[in-house]
C-alpha cells in the first residue's frame, strides 16, 4: 500500500511553477462553485510525523479563499468534550454545506495511536474502524464529499526528515521527545496504518496515500487530488432522485400494530394516582441526583401523536428536578442553518453534559415519521435513518447515558376529544393550528410509520416503552415508574450500561 | 430596599386559582407575539438561597411554550470557558431575537458571592458592577428586554425555609453544607445585594425585588412582572429611527487625516526584505510557541481598504505558525442567524482558546466603517459602537490576550493599479466584484470613517498600528516586526498585560 509512496517522487521548482498557478485557479473556481452547492467538502489529512501535514494545509489555505474554509485540529479533549460521547467533538466540527472543512487526523488519530502503543487489541481497533466507516457512510449518503489524504514517509525518510526539522529554527519545535519516541514505533505504526487505510477506504471516502518526502511534489499532488475529486463530484451532480411525494399509505395489519394492541382502558383513580405520583417524584428526584453524582447523564425521548400528553408528562418529570440540571428541547422543523448539516447534527449538539438531563419533546425520530410522511426527505434518506439512529443510540449507550424512549399513544377518538377541548381552553388554544386538523387525515399512515420505527429501533440498548395514553394519570405514572426503574438499574449496574 | 419584600405577602389557593389562568394565557399570547419580534427577552433570576428560584422557573417553563424558551444556569466554568474572558460564557448563552432566555444569577452570581466572602474589595465589586451595567446597556440598546427578579427572604424566613426544605424529601438535597455556611453570612450578603441592586437597576434593566416566602404569591408576582414588562415593551414599540440612509460624507481636514499623513514612499529592497523576513518569521515562530506555553492567546486584527494587502500579510504570518494553532476568520456581512444577536456576539464566539491565535481579516470595526457608510445600522448604533468596542477590547486585554490591530493603508492610485492587476491575474480574479469598483466611489467617506475609528479606539490597551501599504515588502515587515515586539513585551511583562 505504501510502496508507491516510497519511490521518492520529486518536483523541480520549474515544474512546480508551471503547474501551481493553473491548479490554484481551478481550486478557487471550484470553491466558488461549492458556495451554492448543497454539500460540504471534508478534507481529512493524516499521515506520519514529519510528512508535512501542517505545511501542506498552510499552503492550501493560502491558495484558497479563506472565506468558506475551516481548519480543525483535535488535541486533548476539553472537559465539555469528555462529558459527551467520543464523536461529539467531531460532530461539532463538521463543516456546513457549501464550505470546506480541513481536519487533522480527526477520528483516526486516537485508534491509530492507541493500537500502535498496544493500548487496545486488534479487535478493538477494528471495532473503532467500523464505527468510522458508519460515520463516513452516513456523511457520504448525506451528500458530503470526503477526501482522505495520508502523507507517508518511509522509516528512513522519517528519520532524516526529523533530523532536518530539528536543525531548522522554524521547525525544530515540532520534533518533541514524543515524536522521537513514536518514531521508534514506526514499524508497528505502519502496520496499523495499513490496516486502517485498508478497512476504511470505501467508494465515497477514499484514502489517497501521498509521498510526503518532497514539499513541492506533495503540494501539487494534494491540490490535484482535491481538484479532481471536486470536479468529479460536480460532474456527477446526479441530482438523483429528487424529493419524492409522500410515501404511499401502507396500513399495518392489525395483528402487527403494536400501538393498536395497547389496552387503552387502563386507568387510575385520583387517589391511586396521588399517592403513587408523590412516591415516584421523590424517587426520581433521588435517583437523578445520584446519577449526577456519578457524572452520568440521561436523555428522555417523547414521541406520539399530537395531544397525546407528551408535554404534560414532561412537566411532571421536571417538577421533581432542579431547574439548573435539565433542558427541554422541543423539536420543530430544522432551520435553514440546520439543514446545511447532516440530519443528526442538531441532536448531537444538544447532548447533555455529564450530570445533566435532556428531555426531547419529539426527536430524531422525526426523520422516519413526519419527514417520511410529508416527503421532506428522499426515500433513501429515511430508509437509512433506522440504521443511523441505531448507531447514534449505541454511542449514547456506550458512553453510559441513560436513554429512555416513550411512545405515548392515544386513540383516534381520544385525540378528537382533546382537540376540541383545547380549542375551548384559553391557555391551550395556542397549541392548535390548522395543521393539527390536517394531520389527523394521515392517522393511518402515521401509525404505520410509527410501528415501523418502533420495531426497527427498539433494541436491547435502547428499548421503546409504549404508553397507553388515553388516561393521563395512567400514562404519567407509567412514564415516571419506567424512568425510575431504568435509573435504578443504571445506578445498580457495576459498569456504565443501563440494562 | 428589601423592606417591602419582608412584609410577608401571601396568596390563598382561591386567589391563585383566580389569577393564574388569565396570566398564563396572557403570557402565552405575548410569547407568540415575541416570536416575530426583533428583540429577545432576558429574564434574570437571582436572590437568596431557599427563596424559590428553581421552583419559580420550573413553574414558568410549565406555563409557557417550551419552544422559544431556554434556561441557563452557570456552575463552575468549563475549561473552554476558563480559556476565555469571564463574560464569554454569558455571551454564548444569550437568547436570539424572538425568544426568552431565563438565566440563573448570570453575571451577578460571582461578584455577589466573592464580595460577601470578602474575596474582593468594595472597589472591585463596584468595578464588576460597572462592567455589568455596560453589558446590560449594550444589550438594551440592541433591543433586548431585560427583566431582573430578586427573590428575597429575611434572615429568619431563610432559616425557617431552609429547615423546612431539609425535611422535604424532594427538596432536602438543596440544603447542602455550603448553603448553611452561606446562611451564616446572611447579613453581609444582604448588604452586598443591596449595593448591587442599587447600582445596577437602570431604566431598561430594572430589578424587581419579590418576597419569596409564599410560593403562590411569588409565582403570580413574577408572572405579572414578566407580563407587564412585555406588554409595555410591545406598546412602546417605538420603531424609533428606522435605518437611515448613509451618513453624509464629512471629509477629514488633511492635517487631521492620520492615514494621509503616512509616508507611502517607504519601501524595502528585495534583499533587505528577504533577510529581515526570515529573521522575523523565526522570531514570530518562537514567540508564538512561548505564548502558547504560557497559556495565553493572541488576536490580530486587519482592517484597511480592498487590495491593501491584508490577505497577503496574513499568509506570511501564518506560514510561521503551526496550522493547528491558529484560525483565520474572514468577516463578511452577518447572516440572518447572526443578526438575531447583538452585533459583537459573533466576535465573542470566535475568541481563541488559551494558547491559540485568531486572525481577523476585517473585524468588529465593520460597525463603524461599512455599516456606518452603507446605512446598515442606525446612527445611534454605530455611534455607541466605539464605546462598546473599547469595553470589549478592555476585556480581551485584562484576560491577557495579546491584541494587535493593523490598519493597512494604500493610496487611491495604488488601489486602482492593484484592481487592474487583479483583473488580469487568473487566481486573483475571484477577489474582484462590481462592488469593489463601487466602493471606490466612497473613498473619501471611508477614509473619514476610518480616521474616526482609529482616533476613538486607539487606546493604551489596544493601540492601532498604521501601516504604509503601498510597498508590500515594507508593509509585511512592519506588520511582522510589530507583532514580534508586542509578543516580546507581553512575554517579558511580569503580569498578563502586554504594554
Amino acid at each position: 500500500m505504501f510502496e508507491l509512496a516510497e519511490v521518492g517522487h520529486k518536483l523541480s521548482k520549474e515544474e512546480y511553477d508551471r503547474e501551481a498557478p493553473a491548479l490554484r485557479t481551478d481550486l478557487l473556481n471550484l470553491q466558488r462553485e461549492l458556495k451554492t452547492a448543497n454539500f460540504p467538502v471534508i478534507l481529512l489529512v493524516g499521515g506520519v510525523d514529519g510528512a508535512g501535514k501542517s505545511e501542506t494545509v498552510n499552503e492550501l489555505i493560502a491558495w484558497l479563499d479563506a472565506r468558506g474554509i475551516d481548519t480543525h485540529a483535535f488535541g486533548e479533549p476539553s472537559d465539555e468534550e469528555r462529558d459527551r460521547p467520543e464523536f461529539w467533538r467531531f460532530w461539532r466540527a463538521l463543516p456546513p454545506a457549501g464550505s470546506i472543512g480541513i481536519m487533522f487526523g480527526a477520528w483516526y488519530t486516537d485508534p491509530l495511536e492507541r493500537r500502535t502503543l498496544n493500548e487496545v487489541s486488534e479487535a478493538e481497533l477494528d471495532q473503532s474502524l467500523q464505527r468510522i466507516v458508519d460515520l463516513e457512510q452516513m456523511l457520504v449518503h448525506d451528500g458530503a464529499l470526503i477526501i482522505k489524504i495520508w502523507l507517508h514517509l518511509s522509516r528512513d525518510q522519517q528519520r532524516k526528515r526529523l533530523k532536518a526539522l530539528r536543525r531548522d529554527p522554524l521547525q525544530s519545535w515540532r520534533v518533541t521527545d514524543e515524536v522521537w519516541e513514536f518514531h521508534k514505533q514506526y514499524d508497528a505504526y505502519r502496520v496499523v496504518a495499513e490496516r486502517t487505510i485498508r478497512k476504511t477506504s470505501q467508494g465515497q471516502a477514499l484514502w489517497y496515500v501521498v509521498d510526503g518526502g518532497d514539499e513541492r511534489y506533495r503540494m501539487i499532488r494534494v491540490a490535484t487530488i482535491l481538484r479532481d475529486a471536486m470536479v468529479e463530484r460536480f460532474a456527477e451532480d446526479v441530482q438523483k432522485e429528487q424529493l419524492p411525494g409522500p410515501t404511499p399509505d401502507s396500513p399495518v395489519p392489525p395483528e402487527h400494530n403494536l400501538i393498536n394492541l395497547l389496552d387503552q382502558s387502563l386507568s387510575l383513580s385520583r387517589e391511586e394516582y396521588r399517592d403513587e405520583f408523590a412516591r415516584l417524584q421523590a424517587l426520581l428526584n433521588r435517583y437523578s441526583r445520584r446519577l449526577a453524582e456519578k457524572h452520568r447523564s440521561m436523555i428522555l425521548v417523547f414521541e406520539g401523536p399530537d395531544a397525546a400528553g407528551k408535554g404534560g408528562a414532561i412537566r411532571r418529570i421536571v417538577e421533581a428536578m432542579d431547574a439548573r440540571s435539565y433542558k427541554v428541547i422541543s423539536i420543530a422543523a430544522p432551520t435553514e442553518q440546520e439543514k446545511r448539516y447532516p440530519y443528526l447534527w442538531r441532536f448531537w449538539l444538544h447532548l447533555p453534559r455529564s450530570g445533566r438531563v435532556t428531555l426531547f419533546d419529539r426527536s430524531w425520530y422525526g426523520r422516519v415519521l413526519v419527514e417520511r410522511l410529508e416527503g421532506f426527505c428522499r426515500h433513501e434518506d429515511w430508509r437509512r435513518a433506522y440504521l443511523e439512529i441505531n448507531h447514534f443510540e449505541e454511542q449514547l449507550h456506550e458512553f453510559g447515558i441513560v436513554l429512555v424512549k416513550f411512545w405515548v399513544a392515544i386513540t383516534d377518538d381520544e385525540q378528537m376529544r382533546r382537540f376540541k377541548q383545547r380549542e375551548e381552553t384559553p391557555h391551550k388554544q395556542y397549541k392548535m393550528t390548522s395543521e393539527d386538523w390536517r394531520n389527523r387525515e394521515k392517522w393511518g399512515a402515521y401509525e404505520a410509520a410509527a410501528c415501523d420505527a418502533i420495531e426497527r429501533t427498539s433494541t436491547d440498548l435502547a428499548p421503546w416503552t409504549l404508553v397507553e395514553g388515553n388516561d393521563k394519570r395512567w400514562a404519567r405514572i407509567k412514564i415516571l415508574r419506567t424512568i425510575c426503574e431504568r435509573l435504578q438499574a443504571a445506578l445498580d449496574a457495576p459498569e456504565p450500561t443501563e440494562e
